[in-house]
């Protein structure tokens, strides 16, 4: 090692803990919802802008700014070596529509901060380094989500992905044209070295524990089941207790009876139901079809399927006691991904040199870096969201979290590029 | 007695049970859901036509045909003593939006009825009759229901009821005008010596039992609890089942209690939950808010006034246990209401001289009759319905029931009315 080198090494970059809070504030100026928080469904005029903005900092942070197909944003910094696939780092800019500032938004501008970091310190990485931001993760305006990353993965083909229609009933690959970001680079063009993704945990480990950033070692398989439960329609007061078969009771005890599936697989199990509609809604009707879907997540494949198997029995189990008929079916299914060990390690290190206090665990949310992982070596760093809240306009980082989050990230990244040379 | 009334009542009038029948079919045709089901919603253009075809029917039969402000019809016929208040019966001829055939529209048919078996066997009455078809019964396009039998019964003023609105927007006093049926007879106008409603028993009881009719003596007394039940918004991934305030389960868990509330309270009581919604709507998301309407009956008062505290308590208990909080509200109440003993005693008396098999029951269904029981002396006879299945296109009731009841409400009424003449 060099002079030059060790001294790179022992005056480390650093993290600016307001610029990458400043940032996180101006882009939330875009799509305000309720104060707290933002509307920027994906490749609305609202993303757009959102969009334009992060690219005029890349451009005056030295990047050049590329883009595909889908809208996806390459933000690349030259290495000494260009022959080398790039470092990469971000993550997406769209939200929910009563979403938070951080879910997404901070794994970009944190990837963003890196390079402002290295630049701020001179630093040139043997290779390159790339700042992504991936369209439509949220799958609001355009199912399914995480719909760029899946196509840069090769998981959903040209013409599939171009015919997606949005909730307002436009074409994606219009929308993608419209907003000025369909570009000609092709995945091929771009092979990543790796990838990085930080991310909020959108859960409470990290701040049940107290710990500012978390290593994330996996991400949980899903199972998500469609129930349908049938009954008779009845007339609340006049059909006895004992004569109902009511959809909407089953429905209830079928929730409850879950509920104890997932407790006893343990404490990474997740078992739960967001939608359940009746097909008949009135107060004096008994229901006589309930639709609901289950939510199943675990980070071992073999205990996610026995979980699906408990829940489809629960099920069949609850709506009997009732007098009514379940039926389950499997509406889709994402094995359990591990991300790449070196990654994790890289991320590991840096955690510990930077002597944060941080946890391994697995992501029970999905991520683009679960898409990516299937092209290149992957990991993910978490940080501590206040009370684990998330799609909500309360979700909160603080910015010293944020930073904390960020110096992981640069470290691991720097260490994966190499330096090649401090100015 | 003389011997003309000795022979009218040796050579008792009878119902055509077929003439009966094709009027519920000929109605049928307007408004036709799902081959045999009905969608006439209160004043609109199904339901103006039924109303003009059965004002036909009863013009063909020698009634003079009057309205009020609410579109209430009243069918008279003339008694020899002109000074005495008419004996009365009818129901409604509007619908559910995928409502039967015989929802209101027996009581209706069954009403002219008797008086086309009056007419056929030279009958004269002392005390006129009257048919009557009460406007809005089912409350779909206007709220509340029984909503031309209240303004008459003055639970409801002229102003308050000319302003409801449609939920297509219109005014309740511009649809009424439209209509055709705005007439200015006043309730003072017309006092009612007594009032009986014919009904389908939209319940399961007299098809159980295998009885033809019912002779129902009370009205079960009603409450509506609003339950909103707060917990707080997750993602189902990423946050652990021991840390979630899941409102949607806890909803699930207060379904299972309350029912078990109800069974202890005995046959009689009936606690229903038809509407349940959550704030937040999504296979993924855990609902931080959800709520919920509870349907209490039962035909004693101190019965049903513990059954509201035994539900708002079971909220509470189950809210809590999933680490929610329940807040419940009484939406309205509806006292339990004897109906009159000596119409009771009519219905009871006909049905026994017809041989018939008649239970007595409550009825766990509002009806008009429940209105117009404050103003005039009030009873209701069910009739048997296919296995209790009501507000639904399967809705039936055989042609030999229906005529049972109307034979039923034919020799009740003429026993109140008393025979003037026959021909």
């Amino acid at each position: 090692m060099n002079d030059a080198l060790k001294a790179a090494r022992s005056n480390t970059p650093r993290i600016d803990t307001d610029r990458l809070w400043a940032r996180h504030m101006e882009l939330a100026r875009i799509g305000i919802v309720e104060d707290t928080g933002n509307c920027r469904l994906a490749l609305s005029p609202e993303d757009v802008a959102a969009r334009d903005l992060f690219a005029g900092w890349c451009r005056n942070a030295g990047l050049t700014v590329h883009s595909d197909r889908a809208g996806n944003m390459f933000a690349l910094r030259q290495g000494r070596d260009s022959n080398r696939p790039p470092v990469a780092a971000g993550s997406h800019l769209d939200t929910q529509p009563h979403g938070g500032r951080f879910d997404g938004i901070s794994g970009v501008l944190a990837a963003l901060e890196v390079v402002e970091a290295l630049n701020d310190a001179g630093i040139e990485t043997e290779a390159p380094l790339a700042v992504i931001n991936w369209t439509n993760e949220e799958g609001v305006r355009f199912a399914p989500g995480l719909l760029g990353s899946a196509w840069y993965a090769g998981r959903i083909g040209d013409e599939e992905l171009d015919n997606i229609m949005s909730s307002d009933g436009t074409r994606f690959a219009d929308d993608v044209q419209d907003s000025g970001w369909r570009g000609d680079m092709r995945p091929a063009d771009l092979p990543l070295d790796s990838f990085f993704e930080l991310h909020i945990e959108q859960g409470p480990i990290l701040y049940d524990s107290g710990a500012q950033v978390g290593v994330v070692t996996s991400v949980q398989g899903l199972r998500w089941l469609d129930v349908a439960i049938t009954g008779r329609d009845g007339h609340a007061g006049t059909t006895p207790l004992d004569s109902r078969q009511d959809a909407l009771l089953a429905a209830g005890a079928i929730l409850v009876a879950l509920r104890k599936v997932g407790i006893a697989a343990g404490a990474d199990a997740r078992v739960s139901v967001g939608r359940l509609t009746s097909m008949t809604d009135g107060p004096s009707t008994i229901a006589g079809h309930t639709d609901l879907v289950i939510d199943i997540r675990h980070p071992d494949k073999a205990v996610l399927a026995r979980l699906e198997e408990d829940c489809t029995q629960a099920c069949h189990a609850a709506a009997r006691e009732y007098g009514c008929k379940a039926d389950v079916s499997r509406r889709f299914a994402i094995p359990p991904r591990n991300f790449d060990g070196n990654c994790v390690s890289l991320l590991e290190t840096a955690a510990r040199k930077l002597d944060l206090d941080y946890v391994n665990l697995p992501s029970g949310a999905l991520h683009d870096a679960s898409n990516i992982a299937e092209l290149a070596p992957t990991a993910m760093v978490f940080v501590q969201c206040r009370e684990g809240i998330s799609h909500n306009v309360q979700e909160y980082a603080a910015p010293q979290d944020l930073a904390a989050g960020a110096s992981v990230l640069l470290h691991a990244m720097l260490e994966r590029a190499g330096i090649a040379s401090v100015e």
